[in-house]
């Protein structure tokens, strides 16, 4: 991970949005919708490939692009769903990680 | 956001993942469709929403329990499909809104 | 497939949403919604299975029984969906088949 | 709806398969995966519509079509999916409406 932040990208995410007045289409049922597509691309990528296939699809240059384009979208979706709401995403994960260790003890 | 980092937070999911031997299960392709079924578990709470119901979501405490969980889990498998393909998601973004402000221009 | 038919079971949702008053719920956009998250809840029973654990689905009575459910839950938003856009589901497939006959030559 | 029937189309697809070696790729897991995503694609036309807009989808005949085709491409991954599972989807869909008449009592 670079040092680049979340609450950086958010902001700059939410000036996109902003400048080009797309605010009016930014629902949080539109974005947790825009957010299942995202996601739905990216199992698109794997659907057909057997689970050793799926482990090497960064070897090929395309592909790679491709996986990390669309992560970058479930990402910026995630984001924006976030901001309009007032949620901390890393705090959320933090706290259900916290949850999961006490739920789940390791073997 | 609060000062914890996505790196410290990935470390904590694959710490968590191999204390488990869980990792067996987490091929990309597996991850991917995880992702996309938390994804859509988010989608569920905004169904049947109208677009300003859907902006009112997180004043009721549980159901801002229930969307915050789901950000945390749709982050959480996020970053393992990262994690397991070598992604920089941080900067995987930060690459596209760069992409995207030449992409379209604002207004 | 039984005698059953897919008008009469259309016929059927459509006088069970009137009765409970679901009518209004049910935008085509809500709807397409709907059915990605029963599709999901499909995608989850498969999620963590490895591609021969997934063809013996069926061998457990209670993996198959939430299997079919999710396969109703699944058609019958398909259904819903075509119900309030005028959509023939069964002549869209045939004519998709007939295109990709022409467009995937066999080998 | 048509006369056309849900297992005579079920044949066309299978035998599709067939003659291009497409079997080895249609296992349940993979084909549920590929309704899931089949189903954003149709989330993705109505993502940002008002539920208004969405109601009015099909005035368009380029959205009308859109629609369409990814509704046949829904059902040819359900039916190939219960092809595979020898599951009966009609009949499913019969047994889930007369759990869910006693269930939900109309009002």
């Amino acid at each position: 991970m670079t040092e680049l932040d979340v609450a950086g990208l958010q902001r700059r995410l939410a000036d996109f949005a902003a400048k080009r007045d797309w605010e009016q289409y930014h629902t949080p049922k539109n974005l947790a919708a825009a957010l299942s597509v995202e996601a739905s691309e990216l199992v698109e990528i794997f659907q057909w490939l057997t689970p050793d296939q799926s482990a090497r699809v960064m070897d090929d240059p395309e592909s790679a692009h491709r996986v990390t384009d669309e992560v970058a979208d479930v990402l910026a979706y995630l984001l924006q769903f976030c901001e309009v709401l007032g949620i901390d995403a890393l705090a959320a994960l933090a706290a259900k990680i916290d949850r999961n260790e006490r739920r789940f003890p390791p073997k």
